[in-house]
């Protein structure tokens, strides 16, 4: 093998068959993909399936918390939970840039590898492109996933209604902060990790004990839980009222986002879930949050009121309101 | 709209939202992407479906004959037809470098959009990451497809049998030869152009009117029909013989793999077919593909033999017999 990835490794040739061979399957271990035809065959047991996809261009590819690798399933997984699907199949896409070190592409490959495994996904599906040095940055990734729906699951933003509570699994700021500092070699003290993480099990667990109950679900990334609410109050033509004093944010990240001038509601997280569910629910599903795996930090945030469709307002800790903008530009590049 | 794509488009923001709805949904119209959901639904009526996933870093992104949209397209609904799975639905994830021109993106868009359309299928979901100037080459698109599975559907490596035929669908070598030329500016005469194009027309009429006789089919794509044949050969654990004379190659890319130097069994299709067929059922299936669109060049071009796995033999016009490699390294980078 190799120790530096070559233009020859995507040429389709016997090249690309050892890179096949000797890194991917290695990790992924999956027998749709040990067949090595060109698609992936599979069995749905129920009639409605999910699908979705997304492309991983952070940088760095390595950074507290996790790397791209477990990051992208994370992320293609969290899609597919939030529409209510149980997640299965993923897909996943390399392109590598000339000269990567094999021994990075093997530590990302095998970090996918587990995050699936710990996910309950199989990756069923790849393909990797090879680009000269220079045209890439070492590592893009793109997951596409397939989950199941189950016949009863009805979930979208169509659902929302005024009166709603909004929920929160856990602290906000986590990862764009942790990649803001690993970039920039800031030393911000704390200890900052990527919150990278499916939010399936706590999903999961809020449709079989709030049922109908949960309305709507997003996993707020990039643009942060701002844009998240945006989204999904201007699709329901609603208006959100936040209560700062209850939106969960570490000491760490929210010293960071003092000295950097950000608001932590714009900055991403790669492992939060924010759900809009029926007043008479909100207590046992903030209990079924709570009760998760890392959910100890879960809170009742807000509340779905009239108002100017996708409006969110924030009652502020010394009493007075203001209007949470949706970001328009940039906070930082890549930062998923 | 701005003229260029801005790291911004890439924020999860208000210019990200303006990007989905100004280029891609003008483009894509279809009700499961306007959902604007993380995820598209959607309702299989077999329950067997196949899954594949591909990413295009071709350069240049236009050319003669196609460009990186279209092909993209053709290039994912090829891999689930080889499956013999009717393809359905397309995931589209682009990597965009800064300063993209936004009518170049536009027209890309828009010939995915017009392909689809053309090849039945929908493109339900989507994302869109920008990265700085300099990190990537201009547009890098990943296409992830889904396709439903007749329940009589068995195609793969598994059932190619001693005796059957192998089928081309017409000429090898047409779209490596045309990026080759266009990208180096070589000026070769005849009338290069790119064969990308859907094989599903061919594919399901071969299912319908040869039914279990059709045992495999693969897309000859990166490292030509050689490849493909070595995949296919190896995995069955036989060895294929061909008939250099059968095999169409255009007058314009037999001059020019002369003059480059190239094997045409090695260049890179991107619209081409290689079923093989069982002997009583070759007539009939050369017939079909010879009715399908662009499909006159249509021969059988071998026969799968006894042998040592995944040997590739030619019996050459003069009457001797070569072995053809497997191609190694790359004949060209960012080929597809």
């Amino acid at each position: 093998m190799n120790e530096r990835v070559l233009l020859g490794h995507g040429s389709g040739g016997s090249l690309s068959r050892d890179l096949l061979k000797d890194v991917f399957l290695q990790a992924y271990a999956s027998s749709e993909l040990l067949r090595l035809e060109d698609q992936a065959r599979l069995n749905v047991e129920e009639d409605r399936i999910c699908f979705t996809t997304d492309s991983y261009v952070v940088d760095p590819l390595e950074f507290p918390g996790g790397d791209i690798g477990c990051m992208a399933i994370h992320g293609t997984v969290n899609d597919l939970a939030v529409g209510g699907a149980k997640p299965r199949w993923i897909g996943a896409a390399f392109i590598l840039e000339e000269g990567l070190d094999i021994g990075l592409l093997e530590r990302i490959v095998r970090s996918a590898a587990k995050a699936a495994r710990s996910c309950g996904v199989e990756i069923v599906t790849g393909d990797t492109k090879v680009v000269p040095a220079g045209k890439a940055d070492k590592i893009f990734l793109n997951t596409s996933g397939i989950g199941v729906l189950g016949r009863e699951t009805r979930v979208g933003a169509d659902r929302i209604q005024v009166g709603d509570k909004v929920l929160l699994n856990g602290t906000v700021g986590d990862h764009g902060v942790t990649i803001m500092a690993a970039r920039e070699g800031l030393r911000l003290g704390g200890d900052l990790r990527s919150d990278t993480a499916s939010v399936w099990p706590g999903v999961s667990r809020l449709l079989e004990r709030c049922g109908q109950a949960v309305h709507a679900m997003r996993d707020p990334t990039r643009g942060g839980l701002a844009s998240a609410l945006h989204e999904l109050a201007e699709m329901a033509g609603v208006a959100v009222e936040l209560q700062e004093s209850q939106i969960p944010v570490s000491p760490a990240v929210g010293s960071a986002c003092e000295i950097l001038g950000l608001d932590p509601l714009q900055v991403a997280n790669e492992g939060k879930l924010v759900a809009f569910v029926a007043a008479e629910s909100a207590e046992e599903a903030l209990h079924v949050l709570k009760e998760t795996d890392r959910g100890e930090k879960a809170a009742i945030i807000g509340e779905v009121v009239s108002g100017p469709k996708g409006r969110i307002t924030l009652r502020t800790e010394v009493g007075g309101t203001r209007v949470v903008p949706l970001l328009s530009g940039d906070l930082l590049p890549r930062i998923c």
